[in-house]
């Protein structure tokens, strides 16, 4: 496991404050067991731990491909969330999404990639692995909105 | 709510058995809420109702993109599911998601039409839609698989 610092853009931003647990985690991240293990808003990566449960099961009995979408949508959504400031927030316009080998109950290890940091526009590299594998890769578009 | 005949390519096959309840249905359908309402393999259209619980809920109180994306792959692959036959199944390759409204937690709409029902490879559109208006979309490529 990663022993980076969490180095986000603004300490007292909502990214920050959902790190230190002084506000709630939203729902989703639990229900996709998200935990974060190094970010680095600078450098533009970010790491992070996901759990699948039986209940993503599909009916080959490995986890269902929008599930693994879902936890990479969050993965490229978190690194974004790393750089904004206080009152700004990400929306993702656009998930593309390649499904590369299956993937079984268990957990996922997710790394992120900053392609381009625009003022408004995001492109993110996001890929899920198991056992040291690829297992899905997106490249997310996402936008910075201000509250 | 349509009255729609489930008319699927094989009464034998894995979907037709699980749309009667002979087979169980995965754990993930029920985690996102999906019924088939109405489906043809023969016109290549399929639609569905599913359930945004409270736990889909991301840091704006809205339902996480990538849970959409998971129902949207639900959607796409049921579709391609109901033209098979026995001893085949389907696999997502790829999804292409795009976000262009938020949407609330409760129930969402889904309707997948076959662009392109190749003797391996399928090309499937969905739509999400709440309220009558399209949430999100997608462009689903699937193979079909002999197990």
């Amino acid at each position: 496991m990663s022993t980076a610092p969490l180095s986000t853009a603004d300490p007292n931003g909502y990214f920050s404050r959902m790190l230190r647990g002084d506000v709630p985690r939203p729902p989703v991240l639990n229900l996709l067991g998200s935990r974060i293990l190094a970010v680095d808003a600078g450098q533009g990566t970010l790491s992070a731990v996901y759990e699948a449960p039986d209940g993503f099961r599909n009916p080959g009995g490995t986890v269902q491909g929008g599930m693994l979408g879902a936890m990479l949508d969050d993965l490229t959504a978190s690194l974004v969330d790393a750089t904004l400031r206080s009152g700004e927030a990400v929306v993702t316009l656009n998930l593309n999404v390649s499904f590369l080998r299956p993937a079984a109950i268990g957990p996922l290890r997710g790394e992120a990639r900053m392609l381009r940091r625009g003022r408004e526009v995001c492109h993110v590299l996001g890929t899920l692995l198991q056992d040291g594998k690829d297992v899905a890769t997106v490249l997310a578009v996402c936008k910075v909105v201000r509250l």
